[in-house]
């Protein structure tokens, strides 16, 4: 058996009963959270254990939840939103955007949160961005919700929405109070945001470039969220112009790491996040 | 890492989305079940897990185990009787005894039964019992009502409960048209059912004997339904007097047998279920 094996013999305590459950629910579950969080329950040696699920009953799902003691929950589409109303608190970064990927369990006592968009928030942070600097952001989905929505938050007053639905974008900008543009034309800002499957390793789209080097010349920040592959066309063409990034894994390592430590109380170093996050796409 | 660990390496697919979940629910949860099942799946190489969880809203759990399609939950006090109404189908087994120690989910469709019944029917039936034979049982909680119900369902006539709680004895007895003493006294029968703690390994009673030798010494069956151990002293006294016996072990070893095959459609050997259990109760 490989190491990293979720079930390998590892520093994880034999499964007993007071072994602690983590879930994730989702309409299409992935292996993604389930590899990733044993490998770390098991690099760790915590007596943890983690199964992906599905529901066609998400208020009974979030009731079992909270009478099983399951400690933990991963939410995916199309849950996000609904989970809000059964749950006991919501913390900001959910209630920013109406949006929530993870439920911690007290004893019966279910918060949520979105660690997506603390991640965008940390790594605006970290990566020292300037709230007076212009953002293009594009892409008008959940997640380029989250990620507006915490550029925003973060201090950034003048942000474009680039969007092809109109409707959606046009509702996200005027939510935040930026502007939207159907096309980039000749926007120009220095921080350049991508969310959409641009870029994104399968997709129709996989060779194209969300931002033209015209206008990556013009900027002094590429953020893409694209994680598969994490280098895209975009972060690529990003560092050939000299142009500083943040990828996509950086998003996915800071949230999963942000989930972990809610979860288990256990912070992982960067280079167990990065194993993990291998293995688990392997 | 001991072999047949159950999270040792061995035949078990590694732990992934389409594992199925098996569970307990019990006030006071023990290992023993988490064991046994873990065992099991990893000596028959079957993508399941089990996992012991204890409860304070039975209804939501159960309405959980249904929303997450958990396939399958054993259930212990004080639970038993309060499943009934959370389920979508009874079968006889657990009917009779108004007593359910297992669910299984069928794609969100909950069929509770009671393998403790079961196995004592089957017991009945295999050890050859006749039922023109008096019986008497002694005992008048839970488990000797599932006993002794499937004495009288196997159409034993005459039968007597012999209980130090009267006003439980007197009830289980009326119920099944049998008699009630609460004494032995002059009291002989050919088959003699102990389903009380005495004999229990670390209880108060552990040394006693649940029939005395006069009493034995006039019966061709002895069956008690204590399995720590399972060579109690009734049944050391009753094999010393050549007397026939069925012992707690083989009750336990055939409920954990049906209830497995309830949940994975695998029925273990005898040999496995007997490895099974020494570990789990190791």
């Amino acid at each position: 058996m490989a190491p990293g094996h979720p079930l390998s013999s590892g520093r994880r305590p034999p499964l007993n009963k007071d072994t602690r459950l983590c879930i994730s629910l989702a309409a299409r579950p992935s292996n993604i959270g389930t590899r990733f969080h044993n490998y770390l329950y098991e690099e760790l040696g915590l007596d943890y254990l983690y199964k992906a699920f599905t529901t066609t009953d998400i208020a009974a799902a979030i009731g079992g939840v909270r009478a099983l003691g399951i400690r933990g929950c991963s939410v995916s589409m199309p849950f996000k939103f609904d989970v809000i109303a059964l749950v006991d608190e919501v913390e900001p970064s959910a209630r920013a955007i109406e949006s929530v990927n993870t439920i911690v369990n007290d004893d019966g006592y279910l918060r949520a949160s979105n660690t997506d968009y603390l991640a965008v928030q940390q790594l605006i942070d970290s990566h020292r961005l300037d709230p007076d600097d212009a953002v293009i952001i594009r892409g008008s989905g959940g997640m380029a919700s989250a990620v507006a929505t915490a550029f925003q938050a973060s201090g950034f007053g003048s942000g474009t929405v680039l969007a092809r639905n109109a409707r959606a974008g046009r509702q996200l900008a005027d939510r935040l109070g930026y502007a939207y543009a159907p096309e980039v034309g000749s926007l120009r800002a220095p921080i350049l945001v991508n969310v959409t499957p641009i870029g994104m390793s399968g997709g129709p789209e996989e060779c194209q470039q969300s931002f033209d080097d015209d206008v990556i010349a013009k900027a002094h920040n590429v953020f893409d969220v694209v994680a598969l592959p994490s280098e895209t066309p975009l972060i690529a063409a990003a560092r050939a112009a000299g142009v500083e990034v943040i990828t996509g894994a950086e998003v996915i390592a800071l949230q999963a790491a942000e989930q972990f430590e809610r979860y288990t109380g256990v912070r992982p170093s960067p280079e167990q996040i990065a194993a993990a996050s291998a293995i688990s796409r392997a």
